[in-house]
């Protein structure tokens, strides 16, 4: 029936829609996920020129969230989607503002980067980025692999991941207070490395939040708060 | 804004919906207000009860950002807005989400908040923390106006207020590594207040996006990322 097939070619065409902003939004999340690598090994290795890059780069990720933003509310306008289709949606428009985010924390780490490539001191700290920046990758990949997967059982295991990167955070923390008490030359820079800890603690948090959005579009519960 | 001059039965309850989210956001709105002004007064008085309270409170908070979500899902759902009212659905969805975080940030506050009430030492860093808490809460309060107003010029004026912000807490930042280094063992005292200090800087960014939001319901563009 003609009809019928027009209506088949109307929701096909809804379907690679979504198709689109889903791998738009994996796209953003592999670049997000770069920046932050970069963003610590430019740390670990004093290396301002990789810095740099990390924060002339932050404007992509941004241009990324306008686009997917402006996809998602055309989406939204022109074919009313309604019950999960809209739930998805709606997650999307959440999950890029938590993308953004952890580019934006990704970037201020990168600027950290560079202003402790021109400080004199010891690398005192760095052992503390690269353990809590190993988790904290860690947990941001897991949590992109369940979103591509729309994998509620990996978002929830990867939701559990937060508890140690919690204590890794803390645990860095002390260290960095003791390294300033034993030489208050070195409490400047001990302070870069301090905020450069606090980013990565946040950018765990960000991808908390992705993996709560995983499972609130797959069960359609709200798991925020709990 | 929720357009008011309808005659149709049907839109004019439409109306009273998007009305009475608005209503919710800004009641919303200023608990967040409160939950700031408490939690600072919580540090520059040490008084750990009134920080307790804003800790408990924040639950509160939490618990309307679900409520409007869902209200807001289901009106898309229900009455698929076109146009300037889509939008503004949308703009509430990502403003209840800064507003979130501004109570997030607040309870953070008083967690450190009894934490200092706790530790002896000296009072170094009180006076930032009230000069910084007065423009970030002068802020807030502009962008919340500005909101209930619709008002697409105090937004953009508000919007302004953020580099005075950002230039108090680098002068904050100042003066607390100089506490630090004429007194190390107030070290652990004064990265507290530290804490206390960026939680405010970023209350002034959250504050800066909800103007962001303002200027893209009204004019439909988007000035995030300029």
């Amino acid at each position: 029936m003609p009809k019928m097939s027009f209506e088949n070619h109307i929701m096909t065409q809804f379907d690679e829609e979504l198709e689109e902003i889903r791998t738009q939004l994996m796209e953003m999340g592999g670049k997000v996920e770069q920046q932050l690598k970069d963003s610590i090994q430019a740390v670990i290795k004093a290396d301002s020129n990789l810095a740099e890059e990390v924060i002339r780069e932050e404007r992509l990720v941004d241009e990324m969230e306008v686009d997917i933003d402006e996809a998602c509310i055309l989406i939204i306008a022109r074919r009313q989607p309604a019950a999960s289709d809209l739930r998805f949606v709606m997650m999307v428009t959440k999950a890029i503002n938590d993308l953004e985010r952890i580019g934006d924390e990704a970037r201020k780490i990168a600027n950290h980067a560079v202003i402790l490539s021109e400080q004199d001191g010891l690398s005192q700290g760095y052992k503390e980025v690269r353990h809590l920046g190993d988790s904290v990758s860690g947990m941001l990949a897991n949590a992109l692999d369940a979103f591509a997967r729309f994998d509620v059982e990996a978002a929830m295991k990867t939701l559990e991941e937060d508890a140690q990167v919690d204590l890794d955070y803390k645990s860095a923390l002390r260290e960095l207070v003791t390294y300033m008490m034993e030489d208050p030359r070195s409490i400047s820079r001990a302070i870069n490395v301090l905020w450069v800890v606090r980013s990565l603690e946040r950018i765990g948090d960000h991808a908390k939040n992705l993996c709560e959005q995983i499972v609130y579009v797959v069960k359609g519960k709200d798991i925020r708060h709990q």
